[in-house]
């Protein structure tokens, strides 16, 4: 058969290597499914508008779940894109008289928006779940540690003792933020812009929301142009996961310090690790390190789109092709690398031992001895601060002589003479008490943490239940979908 | 004064190039107003809490209205931040016995981060309200072009009749999901991270809501270690508007494209145009290039982002005082371009009758002499579109005779045989005739870009309420502060 | 067979999901050639120094020239990367007892690092060629065309006239620029770390020089430590590749605008456009179009590559696997587009006479109307620019009296009484003799114009017989590495 | 005095937000030296050539004197760029009839280009002088380090022994490709685009040659319209300081770990340092950590640039005027980290004695221990890989009899009786020894390094002299066109 698309307008057939460089089969094979369901909802939709008669709709349908269930083996991957090689398919089975009518007030260009929405929607959905559990792992983990003392690191170095459990909190927290994002960015992505054909919608007397609420879309997206036009959802969930993948490379650099023989903190399963071809002895934190490098790949991805749609005037331009890719393989990438960093804390080896024995070291008590000073002895905080300062020149452990030596020199008085205790230095000096007065909200003491977790846990199940809410209405709505095509044939 | 934060626990100074390399005084003249707030509502707090003395906390706010009133001229540069600056500043005023406790219970660590919060929330707010004013510059323009013709571009071919108000209306539809980006991405940016202190809180009895709530903020953010460490709301912030600026770069194109001889679509008013230091002829759209331009530049601020944040361990580093220069550049280059944009298109001047004249140029009604083959001859789509493609290697304008060769052809027929009259076709190929048949949702038809244009009025009016109240709740809180603050001294 | 690395040190295999996350079998494809011709290198030189006998030499290389023949298809994709897998393969043929001592003082760290090199000089080759034919091919349009008149655009308006081959040739420099680029990188790009083994070389005595020569490098790349944890090559040529592909996307958006109704300056050829699926009488310049797109897929893969690598420590970290395949597929996609660029110009219409007689629309003669005025009048340039910048308001096609009138009111005299002729005027405002007399180096004149192409072509054919000399120096020193292999065996 | 420029085409003047939105005027501070010096070549030359008079040249050339000796104060900052805000200086102090005279045969888009590149240029001779002295302090270190010691990592696992110097020389020749890259570049930056004029050169009979010569340009850049519109040589040198910047953030990297409690290999100076505002022991290293995060700025120039030269049409657009600040931005921010890695290495304190005894933990000598197994008791690497990494399970310092027990059980004989020695063993497991075997060129035997550093000096040494060579260039053709400038005034 010849091309269906050019035997009109064109003379000339595109060279090999020409076909290779426009074509977006590659790509397509990420939207194969959306968009036979895409081609059943409007095939649907033109029969009840009257567009198209009741015996050419039921053969078309026919058609169109016999290439859902041959899948994309049976397409002729020598045509541009998926539409067109589904079309010719199509064409293939039932004829040109009846297959020929499906293409009827719409265009490539409304179609190839309409499903690169509907796989991102399911993308985001996926990940979303993924993310759920990455929170409930972090989070139960967190539960198990609110006891576990480690450092606490500013700038690299000791700074404050805290708990294994306030650290991974913190995870947590940030990817329930990423979690917030994805729903955010859900509301423009799950949108249709079928019925907007070339850009101009059509003449014939569609119906918009019906085709939108079969594919389970929210509804149609309004203006015709800005729906073929526009990409800035892609760039939106791009940056979203990049987002994401930014929190999981610092995660990841943490695993591979704490892997390290100097830290010494954690051991990752040998699952997630790999050895050495000429050093026998190494076991290496590979999974965590490609984490890390992969963020730069979905970092890639978003310059990429962005590149692609600066300066593009409206409506379509062949430009918008080349930023699908990028999408997929962001998506992809975050939603295995939350998916491998799952894995990785599940079976996690947690050296609490040093850890606790670390917590102290590099004097990480000094905030707390100063405030001490302050609340007991009643000096003010920079003064303090500067007492600590200089004994902590000498000394990671002073004893009450030491400090009133040192505020003796800088104001001229004993500490211990202004109400300073040796109990109380202890009790500044010793990492769990330490910990134990921080009992903020948000700190890590763990009488407050445990109230904290429980908290983030009932957030959790609240937005559990919405996703799920979410993809309830999409498998419902395709179901009934596919019901509804089963009828007619 | 010796160096209130060096003369503890370093012995020497740095040098002068040293202190340029890592001073963030230039950009914290963007958080100055921000950091006397924090105090102020830091200090109230402490004193509730009894922290410090009503005394105490007396001095300290008479300072700090003091310094708010003298500004940043005061202030002595040479220090690496504007906290120690303004601390130091605050203690020259009313000594160290008081102003030396003002930093009880928290560190630079959280300081700074609710400072950039705070003023990244006013950007927030101000890019809003930018945005409606060029919603409502689009949406009135539109509402005035419903029935200027225009050709339809894809591919920067002309493609279909359109009309003005419709290719505007696209591009406002586009501003209002960045709108609705920036009110997701408000509600994780106005959240308070005081009281984390370093990361770890503190052991002093602070009170977080009622600071967060002082300075206008939904709450606190929980986890204290999450709270100094995380950045992620930039890089939000940033790829927002990175979308709203590759938005802009599509108008800026078409004003440009539309600027030239060759198309000659519109005129810039003078105040955006600038001439040529050698062609005395020339009127150039140099608004409409550098907005283009800056495109690049909010894309580099954004790329500059996530490649600092990339990798790094928790809690705070220092490579996060890098982040804050590229969100107020990023953020300060969107408003502008915002507003810019307004006023090239309020002063606009549109050349109605050359778009109209255009807008049947290069047979953009052929798809709708397709359409009409199908509807009035019933033949399908796929055979219409092969012999209008065909038409047009010869012609733009066919008459029934020409068809009726072409279908006999193809067909074997006649498509007068088969109900096609000459009444249909010239309908057809008339321009407007053409787009008021576009009658679904979303499409260009007067009557139906009228109520589409009513519905999106409601809803930026609605938007518009939404936006006043978010600013209003801020307003509120910081004179409810100041007054709390005069009663103080 | 178990896994000849894991089985010694790690306890457990990874999952199917991890070992899909860190496997890079699939961007090794691109190796393989390479990693068979380096292990013939490396394993001739362990017999020469003794370190293996002669009889387990001959039997490697009898497995990799079998390797080599039987290509990837007879290995094992499960393993994590090509050199395992390859080594395996090797240990099948020849068993571990000789095919165990391939990897004798060497690691995959130096092995990956030298075949990344090895294919990426390759690439670098292709590119240099195929940017020569585009060169060639523009030198040859441009000469074809030194007296096609055109209008010069600077920001989209007609500025001056200029020609066709004036503004081929501007496209052409930049394009040689790319070529210098290219040549420079490969300077540093092929050298050779192979022998730097994990990072600290190895305890064998192997000659580093011999491999290096072998293998077609320059020459060994001195510190073992920097030749397994440097990708800045990689960058580099990313960086070169994105240069050529801005420069590709800045000819694509012009040939996208001549293309258009509005211009039509040029037809391409059908075999690089398309049509609609639905609007039958479009012809789109999809390849321009993709071609401008595309250049975001390459700064795409800059932006990554810089990223992964931003804050490594040394020496080799996995993170570094997933910086190849961007290298990969920016090479790649650079290497087609210059080809298709070539394709497209090669076979593209050129629309002069619509190109001549747009040359004078929009007064794009006003700059030699007012230099005229210098040179005969006497008067200053600024003054002129004025009198000229005046008259553009209400002509573009001033009489020598209409110019008269402008000079009284701004000069009080008449420009006539000055030297000013009507035949002047004339010349001045014919568009050829306006090109004529810019006889500056590198300005339109056709008379110029024809030198500076002429040296072009010199230097093109210069830059030619250096690269065929690079091409060649790397073919015959694989040639001779296969013969020095075929006769141990 | 009226705008000098929009007085003839345009009627308005633009608003002041939209002045502060076009203007340059703050970039182009970075200019006005250049533009001096490129305004009295240009008006030497039209003097010559007789396109004006000795007299008129002589003013000319008076005031452009007066105003290089003013400085920038007297320039009005309010017109849109320096180029114009100059000549209306010159106009103001020589008046119109001569001044204006200046701008004959030139224009502002071949003036800003060449105003560019010198600009560029000086950037690079300082950021090539200040690489010099980098490799030099690096060089230095490393010499006297040759046999200090310490563990070399993969995967941030201890590896294999090696040296401080091993290491540091590592870097320093990264940063020797870094030199190599800069020296490429200036080949493309030091061309002259002076006498292109808008990008059609001139009618005026202009002598490009001479002006090129006097500014210290290697000659004109051929193509007129290529000279004003490309930017590819900005993108080559960001590339090229992003790579620098790259580079540096590894060494950062390395300084914030090595400075950790954890590893304490090294301190930084307290001239590099910082300290906290409420954690009084804390010493940060703080320039360090900036220095990271200033890659991602430099990134982020790297990523605007090439975004604002995409899909650009030729020849000068406006656009291309946002791009000037990035290249300022990230040449100065790159300087600026060399010269502050120069002064953090010069004075850092190196913990040798701690490096020394981490040389060997974690199994290091692994490797060298399977090497000798190969080697003594001839078995093939992949076993005694196995046996290695068996025995490291449960040992990291194995006897002959440990060994034997392993072999034993995976070959079936003891290696003892292969050969292998208890004082083998020995010698294979103590670090020096281990180092001092790798001998190979590039490794870090101590007898080995020595040669290596002897070479590299040597290389330097004559890396030196090249690049003051340039610089003499440079000055020298500035030192006489001054005395030429003085001689006709």
């Amino acid at each position: 058969m010849s091309d269906i698309l050019r035997r009109g307008r064109l003379s000339k057939s595109p060279s090999e290597e020409m076909r290779a460089y426009t074509s977006s089969m590659d790509a397509d094979k990420w939207i194969f499914e959306a968009d036979v369901y895409v081609d059943m909802a409007h095939t649907l939709m033109l029969q009840e508008q009257g567009i198209i008669s009741k015996e050419d709709c039921s053969k078309i349908l026919f058609g169109l779940l016999q290439i859902q269930e041959e899948g994309m083996d049976k397409l002729d991957f020598s045509y541009e894109d998926i539409h067109i090689s589904l079309e010719s398919r199509l064409i293939d089975i039932i004829g040109e008289e009846a297959g020929g009518r499906m293409h009827s007030g719409r265009s490539r260009n409304d179609e190839v928006a309409t499903c690169i929405r509907f796989a991102l929607r399911g993308e985001l959905l996926s990940l979303l779940e993924d993310l759920m559990k990455l929170e409930n792992t972090l989070t139960t983990l967190a539960t198990n540690h609110i006891h576990t003392l480690m450092p606490g690191f500013t700038h690299l170095q000791h700074a404050q003792p805290t708990t294994f459990a306030h650290h991974l909190a913190a995870h947590a927290d940030a990817f329930e933020r990423d979690i917030a994002r994805l729903m955010s960015a859900y509301e423009r992505v799950n949108i249709c812009p079928l019925g907007s054909a070339a850009f101009a919608s059509t003449g014939f007397p569609i119906n918009r929301y019906v085709t939108a609420q079969r594919l389970g879309f929210f509804g149609p997206m309004t203006n015709s142009m800005d729906a073929v036009s526009s990409r800035d959802f892609l760039i939106e969930c791009a940056a979203a996961f990049a987002n994401i993948m930014i929190n999981l490379s610092r995660m990841a650099e943490e695993l591979i310090l704490w892997s390290s023989q100097e830290f010494n903190f954690v051991e990752l399963d040998d699952t997630y690790a790999s050895t050495s071809s000429i050093m026998p002895q190494k076991k290496n934190p590979d999974t965590a390190e490609l984490m890390r490098g992969k963020s730069g790949t979905v970092v890639g991805s978003l310059a990429a789109l962005v590149t692609i749609c600066k300066g593009l005037p409206l409506s379509y331009n062949r430009d918008l092709q080349e930023a699908t890719p990028h999408i997929i393989k962001s998506a992809n990438v975050t939603d295995t690398s939350v998916r491998m960093m799952t894995g990785i804390m599940e079976t996690l080896t947690v050296n609490a031992d040093i850890m606790e024995a670390q917590s102290i070291a590099g004097f990480t008590t000094a905030t707390e001895l100063a405030d001490t000073m302050v609340r007991d002895a009643g000096i003010p905080f920079r003064t303090a601060h500067q007492i600590v300062g200089t004994l902590s020149k000498t000394t990671t452990n002073p004893s009450l002589s030491e400090i009133d030596a040192v505020s003796s020199e800088i104001l001229g008085y004993k500490l211990s003479d202004k109400g300073l205790t040796e109990e109380a230095v202890k009790g500044a000096l010793d990492p769990m008490s330490n910990v134990e007065r921080r009992m903020v909200v948000g700190g890590p003491a763990p009488i407050q943490m445990r109230d904290d977790l429980t908290d983030k846990k009932k957030r959790l199940s609240a937005l559990q239940k919405q996703i799920w809410d979410m993809d309830l209405a999409v498998e419902k709505a395709l179901e009934e979908l596919t019901e509804e095509v089963k009828k007619e044939i």
